[in-house]
């Protein structure tokens, strides 16, 4: 075994579970023992402490007139429940079939360690590094990372970059190198539909009153055409709209094909906005979905009572030009518009966070994909995802800097699941990548 | 005391409550103690076993050319949790502002007793009964009577009379005498919606298949129209319409206005099919109810997941003219046609019983209306029920006999619930219509 995989194999025997309180000491350890492994490289490195897990930040001696990459990642897990249906024990890494078994193999020790050898590697070779080059590393975004940007405003100053690069997403498929340069954003609402004061006898009282059941049907109901296009009066009105070289590259992005998507889902059929595929869908256009709806008697067999309230969870992704604020109000006005008679309302507004987007043909963007083509052997498909890294969305706001997300997990990882498991291959080829990225990124 | 009251109190102190398998002692005490009741009359009584609790019929001695009035009633009772609820004991009986309160008052011992006590008073006045009378009194009425299909079949002949008479319903108002003639009848159906395999990330797979909630809030939609009618295809085709002579009395039957009812419900406002009073929809009106609806997360908070499934129970309403099986194929067809692309369901058919509907201006209509007249002191309001009384439905089917709804139960009798009460003033008015309904049918 090479030293870089046992040294990975030591990070990942912490058991740094940030959601149990009980892994305190282990969530430390592991922090303290990535500190060394970041003095060791010669940075000059902290470990800081929040009202949380404490945060390491280890940089270079920064030289003025140097691009300067701020490299993001998470010493924290998952849990490892249900612990029986691991194959072989989660902080007992072991490789078979080319794969790193084990809890934080692919999120996301596995993942930033690459860099961290990256720059190891780079130093060896070159006695130093070729740009400024700052590690910010947190114990919390497995819950959230609730303690992140306080602690980005306060260090706003000594964390100033030109460009950020995060490690924590996904490869389209094995051998295939990814560049993800957007992300949805999402703002969410409950909304409470009440009738009668109790739940009714619906013999006694049925047909004289609203159903607060089938008012919510018919409001949820009123949210998309038969087709799937949303309804709600201008949600669409502010979308950037795809570019041709993304609807043109999406079209060959391997593993992203309707057939892999319908598979991957277990779907009868796709189903969604008219015109675009499902890749397009999921990456670039906006959702209004039913997290959860509940109303009456859900057990076995029948009661015939009339709920007396019902209640849905609506959650929209958004894409670049959408303001989540616009959306919740136009989603609000649309509900309100269409509230049945014969019940009141109450909306409730949850969280928001903007969609996040960068141009992958700009000067960083070419430096990812020239270190990308190199370490792997061919040019990166250009994605977006579609779900939400609000901590990508804060830096861009706090630091001012976008982010290379250049992802190393394969599909099949099972990321927060049993058997969770990072690619030898692309662990090797992450550092190569990485030593690139320092050197392309340093030409700017 | 009297001693009718005190044989009431009687009555009323076995706990016999048919849920709970720990009172089936005390059902079986009750049921000997009624039996010995029905004895003293002079009635031939018997107490017959089933695989439940027994059923006690009594008669007297057949006279043929005589008609002949079956008087049903149940002598078990509901639970009485939450017994902190209760102002006094539920099994010691007092009385209290003209009322009698204790579990069985209203529901059903109070009801059924009058008419014990009625064919008592009669024997004593004239040495015997003028009609032939069976009472049949059951103990699983309140588990749904599961045995008595079964021994009505068995007892087909010896049980065979001309009209039944039933006191388990209710008054509309203090003073006012009420003959119900007619019940809703029901169908039930389950719809399970399914999409993907799993619940889903909403981000990652959000947008590209169907969301089987939404797809169950459509079908749900589509089942009414804007203003509350039903839009399932010839779902009214059968219907037999009100006549004339109900519209104009129910517009005038004490407590059973808009107002009277939006107070009952604590709804904001009416809604059902335009062009009914509630009234009217609740008695002579089909309806179809959302009883329950269920899917994804629907804790505190947001879980933005693609739920894998949704159910919806849905119970209609049924009045005379509609055939359960023919409308349970029509809502089914309604929801086959209106499925949404991209998931699949699944409908499963759940209980169904007729409506039931007979002439309260029949020559037993007229003798039930002239004993309510005379121990009331006026004519009784003519109703029909929104709910449904299976039991009547079987008779009439089994027996070939029509029932005679003589409630005596107030508004406020708080059956099923803490409190339960029964009026004094309509226990004693209810002996005697008792004995004029037994002089009444016998001059048929």
């Amino acid at each position: 075994m090479t030293s870089e995989l046992e040294r990975l194999f030591q990070h990942l025997r912490f058991p740094s579970i940030s959601t149990d309180s009980r892994h305190v000491d282990d969530v430390r350890a592991n922090a303290e023992w990535l500190k060394g492994q970041l003095e060791n490289l010669g940075l000059e490195t902290g470990l800081y402490e929040t009202p949380g897990n404490p945060v390491i930040v280890a940089r270079n001696e920064k030289v003025e007139g140097r691009p300067t990459v701020l490299i993001y990642g998470h010493y924290d897990v998952q849990p490892v429940d249900p612990l029986e249906l691991w194959d072989s024990a989660p902080f007992e890494p072991e490789i078979r079939d080319g794969k790193i078994w084990g809890r934080g193999g692919a999120d996301n020790k596995g993942q930033h360690f690459v860099h961290i050898l990256g720059a190891e590697k780079t130093i060896k070779q070159n006695g130093g590094l070729p740009l400024n080059v700052i590690f910010l590393i947190e114990g919390e975004e497995e819950i959230g990372s609730p303690n992140l940007v306080p602690f980005l405003n306060e260090h706003k100053d000594s964390l100033a970059c030109d460009i950020i690069a995060v490690s924590d997403t996904g490869m389209v498929a094995p051998g295939v190198p990814t560049l993800g340069y957007g992300l949805r954003g999402i703002t969410c609402l409950e909304v409470k539909v009440k009738g009668p004061t109790g739940d009714l006898h619906s013999g006694v009282y049925g047909g004289c009153v609203a159903n607060p059941a089938t008012a919510a049907a018919r409001m949820v109901a009123s949210l998309h055409d038969d087709d799937g296009r949303i309804a709600v009066a201008g949600f669409y009105e502010d979308i950037v709209p795809l570019e041709d070289w993304e609807r043109e590259m999406w079209s060959k992005v391997p593993g992203t094909s309707d057939k892999d998507f319908l598979k991957t889902t277990g779907s009868p059929e796709g189903f969604g906005e008219p015109g675009y595929s499902m890749a397009e869908r999921l990456w670039a256009r906006p959702t209004v979905e039913v997290n959860g709806f509940g109303s009456g008697y859900q057990g076995e067999g029948s009661k015939t009572v009339l709920p007396a309230e019902a209640i849905f969870k609506l959650s929209c992704r958004l894409v670049p030009g959408q303001d989540p604020a616009k959306i919740q109000q136009q989603v609000e006005e649309h509900l309100r518009k269409h509230q049945p008679k014969g019940v009141t309302i109450e909306i409730y507004n949850g969280h928001s966070g903007k969609a996040y987007h960068n141009d992958p043909h700009s000067k960083f963007g070419k430096a990812a994909q020239a270190a990308l083509t190199t370490a792997f052997g061919r040019e990166p498909v250009l994605i977006r995802e579609g779900g939400s890294i609000p901590i990508i969305q804060d830096m861009k706001e706090i630091l001012g800097a976008d982010s290379l997300m250049l992802g190393l997990a394969l599909p099949d990882c099972q990321i927060h699941a049993p058997n969770e498991n990072y690619s030898v291959e692309n662990f090797e080829k992450g550092i190569e990548m990485s030593c690139e990225l320092l050197k392309e990124l340093s030409k700017i």
